[in-house]
């Protein structure tokens, strides 16, 4: 098949074109680069089944020739922002990088015929709901991040568009996810902070924030393992959660890279308060029977992932 | 209290601005006039305490100058496109004049710190749930209209803007509103057919679609009501669904029509199948418990509103 991977040079996407030309597919990636990052796809760049455009797609004419020329079969939309805590700051960049992706993606999607979607949606969907163990049909979405606000109407323009327009769409509420090519969240930033200072370590809140977190490696598998499978079903949307069955405290995060690292003598900083910055979800937790059902199960606990993206960071530079 | 009320040119619109005028409140009221009519405002336009300013709320600059002019309290957010059938064509109208106003307008909340809206939400969030009591805790909101889609984006935007910026929001989910001021849709479309030809008479789908038609008087009672009470509330965010217990068929609607303007021979022309036209709802019943126990209740059941619309149209001139 020949795929698109939009945001295809961010962490995910990385990652998910690695195992799709392992697996034969044709690769179109279009990225602009925001947050994605070429060092991640030189490696890609020599291979004749990959083609790289730089740009925004929430420039439809720019996308609308892509689609115009490609010829596509699938697309992995998976261009966003994607770094919460930064948008918490400046929603616009949801409202163009998170939501207009999407809607411009749609819309080429019905223009040019293409019928099938994967969506990278997330967990920040449900909002704060702490105490409940949330499934896909838990009511009540209430997003308390722009990031999430514009996940939520992203699922629900593919929910029309789907009806619309007759398409297939599989889509995925991530948890953390974590691994090789990751570019922020709370590992990158302990590991900068304890390479400026191996003896003191700033925590924000109280360190019990306390979240599932899945290897990208594991994540990319369930994305092949289900990528067709919506085509047997009568739904035109199937969702799923999609996660580990356990969770990571920020303190135990701390722990384990200290280990790592080999420092014995850092001192904890907490900031104090049970939630991190405004706009995160200090705790959930995942009901996966719909997805462990449909026969997938993540291979790495929440802390093996943890220790692995560790690993890996240590073992590669970080500026 | 100084309010704006956007898309105040519009059906709804014009109805709430009547009733807030009345209360004594200073209305300041945008429309690009898309849908709206200043024919509607023309009576308010001499009365001091209401101002009027043409223009494109999703064009920031202007719509922070008003704000900035204009010292706001409260925000009565009724800007979209309320024409589904249209939009079923052409999706870019609820990306722009649903959503994107939604987005701007609460940006602008959040740069001028004005902290109350109440937004016009719609039972098209649900999708087509047939045979589902449809409560404000129904989970799985799949929209099948691109209108829908749009709105339900608005109430996650609206659930993140509250959160991480203290507002307080007052949300109706709409059923179909009809009244004096009404711009489009069935009874409209049906007049003007008769108007044409007063003995045969094409009705879309099968004539059985079936839904509860709210006044529109009822409807502003409600917001008016209801304006305020979210202060009270921990809750930064409080939803209705608002509307009446009985509904009423396309074709009865027809029947109706046929009796007030005393047309007796009038040959059904029906196109058949149960949905009239793609990305339509033929059938839905809202749970009103929660809006009813707060206090509320319609004076007029489904097909009064509808005898009580017609017979407005038909007192007025209609092109």
């Amino acid at each position: 098949m020949k795929v698109l991977v939009a945001g295809g040079a961010g962490f995910i996407g990385t990652n998910l074109i690695e195992e799709l030309l392992r697996e034969g597919h044709q690769v179109v990636c279009i990225d602009n680069l925001s947050l994605g990052n070429t060092n991640n796809l030189s490696v890609l760049m020599e291979n004749p089944a990959f083609i790289f455009y730089e740009g925004d797609i929430c420039d439809r004419n720019f996308l609308a020739n892509i689609f115009e020329k490609e010829n596509l079969d699938y697309v992995f939309h998976l261009a966003a922002n994607s770094d919460i805590r930064a948008s918490a700051q400046n929603p616009d960049v949801e409202y163009k990088n998170t939501y207009t992706t999407t809607y411009q993606i749609l819309s080429c999607m019905k223009e040019y015929g293409v019928k099938k979607i994967f969506f990278a949606s997330t967990s920040a969907v449900y909002g704060n709901k702490l105490g409940v163990l949330l499934d896909e049909n838990t009511p009540k979405l209430e997003p308390v991040s722009y990031y999430g606000a514009a996940k939520l109407g992203s699922e629900a323009l593919i929910s029309a568009f789907s009806y619309m327009n007759d398409l297939k769409a599989l889509i995925f509420r991530f948890p953390n996810v974590i691994g090789p090519h990751l570019t922020h969240g709370v590992i990158f930033d302990f590991i900068k902070k304890l390479n400026c200072d191996p003896e003191n370590l700033e925590i924000l809140g109280d360190g019990n924030q306390t979240k599932p977190y899945i290897y990208v490696k594991d994540l990319v598998k369930a994305i092949l393992k289900f990528m067709n499978s919506v085509e047997e079903k009568k739904e035109n949307v199937i969702l799923y959660n999609i996660g580990v069955n356990t969770a990571t405290s920020v303190k135990r995060i701390a722990d384990i890279l200290c280990e790592e690292m080999g420092l014995t003598n850092v001192r904890y900083h907490f900031t104090g308060g049970p939630v991190g910055w405004k706009g995160d979800v200090p705790r959930f937790l995942y009901c996966l029977d719909k997805v462990h059902n449909a026969g997938w199960c993540a291979e790495y606990e929440s802390d093996e992932a943890v220790r692995k993206t560790i690993q890996n960071i240590l073992a590669t530079k970080i500026d």
